[in-house]
């Protein structure tokens, strides 16, 4: 981890999933024209994650960047493995020991679920919490926490001494929308906006943070062979962040039967009867992580002061702009 | 083209494009559970247009399938492109001159555009047009006529004696919606509908059809280095179909100028002031090939009594099942 008493940027990284175009659509917007990202008084450092995955409109080429940031991949020097070396490369350039280096960073996804403008934090980092509640005070982005996933770890943010995702949908893959570009643009001109404040010594953050917190993930039910049997049940697909409960239509299998909501133990021994609020739903690049959608709880944490402390102290190190 | 004196069935295509999942989940159902197909009474035969891509959720591997059926390229026996040699595999298993001959080809596509259920037309085959006023006549799809369009050449359906394209959208590409699958099996069971309508001699075509004739694609604007300066505009985006006149929002640039809509000269010269129809609006695999949307003119046409003849003749050949 970085020093963050040395001084750094913040690092936007757009396309980490070469897919995703709407981040990488703002990261040249920005870089061609530096004046229409909303000043925040902050030295921002803007990046393609991904650009070979990105020049080939695929999500990886080798593996999952987002998934390649685990301290044993890293110290594979010699990985034949592109995103390895590409999560190599990116730390070396922009990570916090590196000799520009950069203490936050904001990581611009999109998703064909409907997701709305929200956050993905991976952990529970002080720093991290604090940004997160800003940016709910100021917009009232959910949050999905997403953490406790022996699947999947090796988040790119959680190399920096801050940091988060901004994920926004539904958008296909592939397609920059106008309306999503504006959603990440604002989230992205807002965490700015928490960062100069707490640089600044003058950030308030609300009394609460609404959190949904991963339990666990369902994959669709699946014949003998490992073809799916069904799909997402309509009265299901987009509607990510609303609640189900034990009984309700989760999948429609290929007769047309409905398979509803049955809890898995994780959540019933929660007590609530199951109740979970769903996101991810019916996401195109978790089919082949076994991922029909994610299940959380909802949670409302009070606001401890070490957060904003915490983030108080990397923003003090961050560099004018 | 095949004799259609010589008996055949009806072939059902998916994932003649491998990320378009919808199709092949049907095809994938329908095969596991034949009597899940409404019965037409005709023998139908399904297969997936390309496996190889569908495995990889690609579009295509080497090239786009459904750009390589021109002769030029099927006379290739030895093509190193394997989507040259699916489609000589395609044609030599299920082509009208196989020793197994489909007569009829009904592809299935799905669009990250807001094209709703419709249909694609290549050209103006008279027993294309019948299947297609038919379809119309039961469901009030709309009709793509994409013709004349010298970039975009080599459609499957044409290299069988009657066949046309039902495309569904908006969904993206990967992605599996029970939404989009049950229009998908709508179109399929009322296009068979209408084939057994013909092959008993008891099909009525309403008295016009309306088409979307294909005019003209445009491609986003564009700095000097070829990466694009603009996106769709938001007022525009997912509003396929409907109509646009000069000087309404079409595009909006990296500065969030709106680009007006400025007619084409070809549509200009049709009077009507470059009024036009927009279809295909953001489709992701557009990209790739320079359309970010492309621009009809919307036709009626009285039906003509040929088409059916000419249908009529063809279902005659058609083998129950």
């Amino acid at each position: 981890m970085g020093n963050s008493q040395q001084a750094g940027r913040v690092l936007v990284v757009g396309a980490t999933h070469g897919n995703e175009r709407n981040g990488a659509w703002l990261v040249e917007v920005w870089r061609q024209r530096p004046g229409s990202l909303r000043q925040s008084g902050l030295a921002v450092e803007l990046t393609i994650g991904n650009p070979e995955a990105h020049a080939a409109c695929r999500r990886y080429l080798d593996r999952d960047l987002n998934r390649s940031f685990a301290s044993g991949l890293l110290e594979q020097a010699d990985s034949p493995v592109r995103e390895v070396q590409q999560a190599r490369r990116l730390l070396a350039c922009h990570g916090p020991d590196s000799p520009q280096p950069c203490l936050v960073v904001l990581d611009l996804h999109s998703t064909t679920a409907a997701m709305g403008n929200c956050l993905v934090l991976y952990g529970r980092r002080p720093a991290d919490l604090a940004l997160a509640a800003g940016l709910q005070g100021l917009l009232g982005l959910p949050i999905y926490l997403h953490e406790a996933d022996p699947a999947q770890t090796g988040f790119l943010a959680e190399r920096w001494p801050c940091g988060l995702a901004i994920e926004v949908g539904p958008v296909p893959q592939g397609v920059v929308q106008a309306a999503i570009t504006r959603q990440t643009r604002l989230a992205v001109e807002e965490a700015l906006a928490v960062l100069a404040a707490a640089r600044a010594g003058r950030l308030r953050l609300p009394s609460q943070l609404v959190v949904h917190r991963h339990r666990i993930s369902l994959d669709l039910p699946r014949r003998a062979d490992g073809s799916p049997a069904a799909v997402i049940h309509p009265l299901r697909q987009h509607r990510d962040w609303q609640p189900i409960r034990a009984g309700e239509p989760l999948f429609i299998d290929e007769a047309g039967a409905v398979i509803a909501y049955d809890p898995p133990a994780e959540l019933l021994a929660a007590g609530e009867g199951g109740l979970a609020w769903p996101v991810f739903i019916n996401e195109a690049a978790y089919g082949e992580k076994g991922i029909a959608l994610s299940l959380t709880s909802r949670e409302c944490w009070p606001v401890e002061a070490g957060w904003g402390e915490a983030l108080a102290a990397i923003a003090a190190a961050l560099e004018p702009g």
